[in-house]
């Protein structure tokens, strides 16, 4: 038995989502056709991060397992070519390796990152329109942001900021290791990056973050705000969710 | 009367080119049904670059002239919003401002400059998969594209990288000042960007000058091969054209 770990990039724009789906088109979805179409069988995958719909990803990673044999005669940059041709164009798998027998891409995980897009201003943005979230305002107080997202550094209870949970006893505490926020320009327009990296994260923790940040950036929160949403743990005392289409799984430790 | 200019960027993938053509969506299209409706008669408009069906710009400029009190009471800021409001998502109209009395976007620009993105690499790129030109290849030889594109600086006839000469009689000699190729890294992907400076260009000539220094960085041609492309003063000796989503208006100096 073999155990493989793949990265894989993808817009997010064309799937319902990472997690598989009957009659949907998703990325896992994807790449366990592909694999079922190489191994003839099925092969099931574990993702370090399972993004909703309209998410992108840069560096997740997806581990699998083969059966004894199946890997002879292959190598593994042909099969990621492989995965390639029989994946949806919106999927690129950049690696393919190897890793120690039983490896879980999700349960190894040291630490995962996130980065969200926004672009402020009157005038739209063009090339980073599918890859950002417009906030069509004059400024936004990056300073008020930073001094609101300190209170989230280190160990909490998240379920403020948590869309939705699983089952009912399992824990809302994940630990955040960092909420920078800085400008770039990228395809040449300038965009505000809110990178946050923690442990693990909830169901939507990461957009319902920018969502409270950008609540207090324009001003209609002030920035201690933030300490009474994290202490209500309650999902109604955040601000919105910040949509899809700005948020990228950037890369995951092991 | 008072003459203004606008600095528009536009995503080319959904318009059949900058120029007006009927029935068509181009950018020069929407620009001049917004102007008309906002001012209720046919505003014509110059640009000082046409560029071809799915072209990028991110600098492209667009003057037109207003008529005596036709600006009373309305701020440019307003204008330039409504402007944004009615045309195209594609479009964005990122500055406007009024500028000399009988300027030209296209007859007073002294220079522009295009950059051309390529990826290279057996994996597809994702996100800059509608903005560069993706060779599927290991390596691209820099070094002999920078030597091939050396013959391209200076007051040249280009002839041989134009596609089509508008009129029999005009002349096909440029001035190209540089061509520059350098990596970048866009959206967390790695590319190779060609920029191109000249005082102006001909039809497809960017594009032309980049698909024959692909043909010398592959390998299929000797640097020295694009100064017998230059002095054959014929499209057939040069490369093939490269894709129009790969290249993007950059900017235009006046």
């Amino acid at each position: 038995m073999s155990t493989l770990a793949m990265t894989v990039a993808y817009d997010g724009a064309p799937f319902c989502g990472f997690a598989r789906q009957p009659g949907q088109l998703t990325v896992q979805g994807e790449l366990e056709r592909a694999l079922g179409t190489l191994f003839a069988r099925e092969v099931p995958t574990v993702c370090a991060g399972r993004t909703d719909a309209g998410v992108h990803a840069l560096g997740q990673v997806v581990s699998f397992e083969l059966e004894e044999g199946e890997l002879e005669g292959r190598s593994l940059a042909k099969l990621q070519r492989s995965l390639n041709a029989l994946t949806h164009d919106g999927i690129s798998v950049r690696s393919l390796r190897v890793v120690p027998d039983g490896f879980s891409a999700r349960f190894d995980a040291k630490w995962r990152e996130y980065r969200y897009r926004l672009v402020v201003g009157q005038e739209p943005p063009v090339f980073l329109a599918p890859y950002a979230w417009w906030l069509r305002c004059d400024t936004l107080d990056v300073d008020a942001m930073r001094e609101a997202a300190a209170c989230l550094i280190g160990e909490h209870d998240f379920k403020s900021f948590c869309l939705a949970v699983s089952a009912v006893d399992k824990s809302t505490c994940r630990n955040v290791m960092a909420v920078d926020i800085f400008e770039e320009e990228q395809l040449g327009e300038r965009c505000l990056v809110v990178r946050v990296v923690g442990n693990a994260f909830l169901h939507s923790m990461v957009r319902t973050i920018v969502g409270s940040l950008v609540d207090v950036g324009c001003g209609r929160r002030e920035p201690a705000w933030m300490q009474e949403v994290l202490d209500a743990c309650d999902r109604r005392a955040a601000g919105q969710c910040a949509p899809a289409q700005g948020l990228t799984f950037w890369r995951v430790e092991y």
